[in-house]
C-alpha cells in the first residue's frame, strides 16, 4: 500500500472516529455515574457548614455539574451532541473526609448519555475543588466511575463492584 | 436583621462568590497537576496498540484536555476566566492497568491556574473513557489532584505525599 | 431526619433541579416575547437613521438575538437544551423614545420555548444598548414579558393584558 | 461614487463595526447595573421561601449572572472578549411583588464593563423567570439600565434617576 | 407604506431570516464538501513526515473539524442547531504541493447538513494552517465546496464539474 | 528506546504541541487575511440586490466573521485564546462572479492573529454560502490566505503574489 492510499483511507488506519449513529433507533436511555472528592476533615466541615471561601459549595457543584452535562458533546472530541432530557446531581457525606457525587441523566436519543453523567460527576467534583482551594490544595477526585446504563440495543449495565 | 438586609447583602451570607482579583498583580503563573485513568489489562494494551474503537486514544485525549484547559472558565462557575499562555498534557503507562495523566499550565494572569491543569486532567481521562467504553465499561478515573503550583503571592506550593 | 439524610437527598430539599421530560411528548411549541427599550429621542433618531457609533443597530440586535435563542440552554442553568425550528426578532417604533422588540420561536420538542424568546428579546435589546452607548447611556430595557405559548400539555396561554 | 466603491469600504457606510481599542490605554474599570423582576406576590412569597418548583432561586439566578457576564463577548456582537477581575450579584426584595437585582463587574483593559454588567442582570432576571415560570408566567423583567461606571477615558458617568 | 410599517414587518424587506423549518420532515440527510490547501513542497513533506512545529498535523486537523461540525450552529448566524449523527474527515496527498480534504455528515433532521460539512473542511483547513504557519506562512485554502447532498424534500443534489 | 519511556515524553515525539508563549513579550500585532466566494452571475447579483432567500447577506456575513474572530481560540485547537481589540471585515465586488472578503484583526498580545483573521474571513465566507445556497449550490470558496501580519518579534511579512 503506497503512503497516499494510506492517507486517503484514514479511518482504516487508527485515526480518530467520530461514529455513525444514524441507524440506531432513538430510545429512551439513561446513565448513572459517581466519584468522591476527599479532603481534609476541617475542609468537610467546612463545606457542610457553608462556609468555604466561595460560598455554597454544593448549590454550585451541582449547578456546574448540570451545565456541562449540557455540553458533553463540545468537551469530548468524538462524542454526539445530544439534547439531554433530565440531569440529576446529589452528594453524599460518606466520611469525614469523603463527599461523594452521583450524577444522572436521561435522554432520548441514538446514542448513550455515559460521557454525560461522568461529565457531570467531573466538573461538580473539579468545582468543589475550587470553592475549597484556598483552604485545603491537597484536595483528591477520584472513583469516577459508570454505576449503571440502560436503554439501547446493547441493554442495561451495572458496576459489578463498586 | 431583617430579611430584606440580609437579602440585599447576600456575600456576607454564605452565597456564591466570584472573587475580585483585580488588585493582584499579573505574575507568571504556573500549575501541575496528575490523575489516572484505570482499566482492564487488555484494554490499556488496546490503547497502546492503537487499535481502540475509536482511533488515536492518547493524542485525541491530549487535544481535548488542552482545549478544555482553555474553556476551564466558562465550566467552573466561579473561576477568571483566563488567556492561558501554554499548556501540555502528557501520557505514562505506569502499570499494566494504569495509564498516568498530567497536565502543566502557565499564563501571565491574575489568578493561578490549577484549575485550568485539573481540567485538563479530568476531560483527557473523561476523553479515554469515551474511546474505549466499547470495550470496558469498568474504567474509573481517579488520583486527580494538584501537583504544584508556582507565582502570585502566596508563592509555591508541592504536593507533600502522593 | 439526621444532616447525612438530608444531604443525600438533597432533590426534595430545595436544590436547583433540573426537570425530566422524557416523559413529555414531542409536540410542535411556540412562544412570543417582548419588551422595549426606551431613549432619548435623538438617540432613536440616530438609530432610525442609521448613523449610530456601532453602525446598523436594528440588524445586528435581530442576529444577536437570534443567535442567543440557539444558545438559551447554554446561559440558563436549568433550562434544557433546543434545537429550535424557527426563530423571528421584529422591531416596532412604538413612540419617538421607545424601540418594541417581539421575538417569535418554534420547536418540536418535549418542552417549550418561552425562555428562548425571552433571551432572544433579551439579547437584542442588550445589542441595542451596546451599539448606541457611546451617544447615550441611559437607555432602559424593560416590559421584557412573555406574550403567549402554544403547544404542550398545559396548552395554550396568552398574556391578559400588556 | 461607484457600487463597488461603497462596498468596499462598507465601515464608512452604516455597516456594523467592531471599534477598535488598542490605542487605549488598561485600566480599571468598573460598572454596575440594575433591573427589576415583578411578579405576583404570592410567587415572590414562593422564592423567599425557597419554594419555587425548580428550587433556590435566587442562588442559581446569581450564578447565571457570573457565568454569563464572563460570556458577554460571545453574546453582544460588537463587545470585545475581556477576562473580567470579579463579578458580584445582589438581590433585594424591594416590595412586595418586585424583586431588584444589581451586578456589579470589575475589569483591568482597555474597554469598560457596562455590557457585562447588564448582561449579569438580565440573564440573572431570565433565570429567575424560568425557575417560576410553571407558577407564574406573568412575570415581567424591567428597569434593566446602566447605574454608574469608572475607569477609562471618558471618566465616571453616574445615573441622575432611577 | 410608512417606515413604522416597514419597521414592524421587516421580514418583508430584506433582513435577515431565520427559516422555520417546523413543517419539514425529520429524514435522514448526508452532506459530503471538500477544500484543499496549497503549500510548498517541503512544507507537504514536513506534514506527511509528522514533523510540523506543532506536531501531528492530519490528526489534529481531523479532529478540529469533526468538533467544529458539532458547533455549526453557533458560527454560522441562520443555520439550524442540529445533532448530528455522524461526522468523518479524510484527507489525500493530491500533489506535491496539495492536501485535499473532504468531510463527510449525516444527520436525522429537518434540514441538511451542507454547512456542517463545509464547516468541518474550513476548520480542518484552518488548523493545518496553524500548525504550518511557523514555517510557511503562503499556505493557501481553497476550492471549499459542497460535493452532494442527500436526503430532504429537495432530493439529492450532486456537483456537476470539479 | 522503550515505549514507556517513549509515551512518557510524547512531545519530542509528534504529538500534537500547544506552544507555550509566556517568554514572548506583548506587543501590537496585526494579521490581514482575505478569501473569494465564486457564484453564478445571477447569485452575485440577488446578493448585491438584497434579495437571496435569507436576507441581508453582506451584513450577516461581517458580524459573523468578527464573532468567530472572537471565538478562534475555541476553534483551531493549539491555537492561544486572545482577546482581540479590533476587527473589521470587508467586502468587494471583484467581478461578476467573485465576492472578495479581507479581514483585519489587531490584538495586544504575546502571539500574533493570523489564525484570527483567517477564522473571519472563513466563518464570513460560510454565512454566505448558507445565505445564498437554496439558489445556488455550486458557490465556491478560495484563496484563502494571509496578506500581511505585523508585530511580534518575527517581525511583518507581506505576501509576495496574490
Amino acid at each position: 500500500m503506497t503512503e497516499q492510499q494510506r492517507l486517503s483511507h484514514l479511518d482504516e488506519t487508527g485515526q480518530a472516529r467520530f461514529v455513525d449513529v444514524s441507524a440506531k433507533s432513538v430510545t429512551v436511555r439513561e446513565a448513572v455515574a459517581g466519584g468522591a472528592v476527599t479532603m481534609a476533615p476541617q475542609t468537610l466541615a467546612t463545606i457542610r457548614a457553608g462556609d468555604a471561601p466561595k460560598g455554597d459549595v454544593l448549590g454550585t457543584a451541582r449547578l456546574a455539574g448540570i451545565m456541562a452535562a449540557k455540553r458533553t458533546g463540545e468537551l469530548i472530541p468524538l462524542c454526539h451532541p445530544l439534547g439531554i432530557d433530565g440531569a440529576e446531581v446529589d452528594f453524599e457525606f460518606a466520611s469525614e473526609t469523603t463527599l461523594r457525587i452521583t450524577a444522572r441523566v436521561r435522554v432520548h436519543g441514538r446514542t448513550g448519555v455515559e460521557m454525560e453523567a461522568l461529565t457531570a460527576v467531573s466538573v461538580a467534583a473539579l468545582t468543589i475543588y475550587d470553592m475549597a482551594k484556598a483552604i485545603d490544595k491537597g484536595i483528591t477526585i477520584g472513583d469516577i466511575a459508570l454505576h449503571s446504563k440502560t436503554g439501547g440495543k446493547s441493554g442495561s449495565w451495572t458496576r459489578t463492584a463498586d
